[in-house]
């Protein structure tokens, strides 16, 4: 052998094979800040594109059944359940995601990644009210995306 | 909180954390209504974008794969078997599609991605034979797909 | 070499590298059949899992982008609009879903994946309601799927 | 017809078919925090899953090209570039990416998912540095997630 | 800003923006050894799982359209046709995959994913006439993958 | 009814149900030759589209959790582990793919799929460097893919 490289060429999944199939629950939340106009679109479900909410809450619940096939090293599961839920402020919007699982490893990636599909599809939704006369979105974010609690049966 | 919208925002997976690991098996059927030549074409091998049934069981049996996909608020599952069975007649074909899976929920939307899909397959491989002089589908249809059993092992 | 197997391992693609890029419509249409206190459940929004038709469009859409990965031997195809619609009634909702495309094939298979995926969603949401005590569907069906309308701008 | 549901069974993709064939960049931008020792441990590439800022380009850009796979109305899209760049800080990692696509419709969301994963990815490599004695994160954020400039080329 | 990486962070797809959209092909081929007897019941088409080759060309086909999704830096491109062939010899099956599309990059990972996923699934049939009795493979090898010609039309 | 085809159109999943959960192992390895100044650039981290090994394993991983979506009779499973590993000599890689899953199946084809992948993804980091003046590959090959070891726990 020529040469082995080691540290740069590294990305191993976790071995979970030995580990117990216990009840484990994941919530993360996360915030889309919005303009207040948009806001009131969404509630008043005047938003041409459709019905913003529960298209994110679709979206976000496929992207959570997604995420071994998104993030490279996260383990594929049969999450036994996934909820998504919005709380509208007068300039944001905060979406909480739960999933459960029945099994080796922590749900807390498959949390995340549903509740950044929930915004990121709000996001798409009201992209024509958001844009600015040049095409820019100076007031829209997503921020503050936080695992709020993990929690492992015993 | 300003506002919480509920009635137009939720789509809900059902929990099944705490449902019992046992065999399930779902079976669904469909028809798909071509012309006469085509049925012919089909049985002697004569289509010319190839075996149309071989190819319309592997799409059906990779698309009951990818239910949880499909139908949002459908769990992933690690199904134990599918397979895809047909019956001819002289105007129409008949997919049966049977689903097995030793887990939580019962299998019958898998059961009726795998028989939809296997009929739109055969309905694709026929295309230029079924299509009219003016490139409508006067005769094509895909009709009474229905789930004919759902079995829980008890 | 040994041997050539040619009609049973066939299964091609139509080369379509010569055609021209022009505007491509599809319409297709199905229908599912459901109680009817199934239809008044969804009329009223009373459905546990949540919103029916919304999520059943936002699946058919989806499914619709997927085609060329479940009918083995569609084209990739960069589609420019999908709309689907539904028209209720008392024993039966009808989808409608349009496909536009630029480029070189039609696209009725996708307006077929559209519609046949949103009814199949419209099933899963309601799948509680339509069961029966044995847990087995007598009445739901998806029926009358049909390509409504092809055309092909000059 | 028995009714007609409109606004709370709509979402529609926005039909492109007849815009023009141009260039079109996006450029996303958002943070992630972290504790100081993970920065340390990233920079050092001591982390015991990997290399883990290469692994968040891989699947950053694999998600950016998943884009209409996860937002529901996003279009599919050939794009003809995607580049994913870190600015490391004492306390949080900058991720920027950019898309390129010559075609009808802009590619901020495409941009957007290629950030919004990489920092998920990221988290997901280093979630044991990152969590406390109870298993909890109460450092980690993904936050600030915006779009930095949208061009179309005239 | 604390740093900057590098060399290990990066994976760039090629920005192909500026290319000029012309057809490009490319052939890749690639062979399976098998025992004796395995190509005998391919050939007589007594191989239990079913149908060996049209399953492995449309797996390979399949394949070949999600070439984007499998290597990291392809670009998604809207490919106009593929088809797979293969000739069998005493003790090997060879494979040949054909790719063309109209556009700005050329199609050989197409090519090479099209032929390594048509082999592997000759394999998967038949495991259990190449498996020796203690369940291992001592003859079975996917062998001499490479691409045959790769052309772009002036 | 009218006939029954049966030895064209059969392609089954074989039965799973009833197999017993145990771990079960697998390694595959497989090379792909190369020309001396390619693995030197490889080596020294100077290859323009970035990290060529690291990128490799994220591809090689993320195709083995494809398994069931590429091979089509492949049953999808929540496999625990999956690891990577190169070997360098002086005119080729080897790459080593091991995989684990407890169920009911062995996953030698996830191995095979992990290392296939890996590979080609190689090929696609360091194809302009391959190339000759006429854009042809005349040393690049994937070669002697095989399945090193089968391992079914009692």
């Amino acid at each position: 052998m020529f040469s082995h490289i080691d540290s740069e060429g590294k990305a191993r999944m976790v071995d979970v094979s030995k580990k117990d199939d216990v009840l484990r629950v994941a919530r993360a939340e996360g915030y889309i800040l919005l303009r207040k106009e948009t806001i009131r679109a969404i509630i008043e479900n005047r938003v041409a594109k459709g019905n913003v909410l529960n298209t994110a809450v679709v979206a976000g619940t496929l992207a959570a059944k997604k995420t071994s096939e998104l993030i490279p090293l996260c383990h594929p599961l049969q999450i036994t359940s996934v909820s998504i839920d919005f709380e509208i402020y007068e300039d944001r919007i905060k979406a909480v995601c739960e999933v459960k699982y029945v099994g080796k490893t922590g749900v807390e990636m498959e949390a995340l990644v549903g509740v950044t599909n929930a915004l990121l599809t709000v996001w798409d939704m009201v992209k024509s009210i958001e844009k600015d006369e040049n095409g820019q979105y100076p007031f829209t974010r997503i921020t503050d995306v936080r695992v709020v609690e993990k929690i492992k049966e015993k």
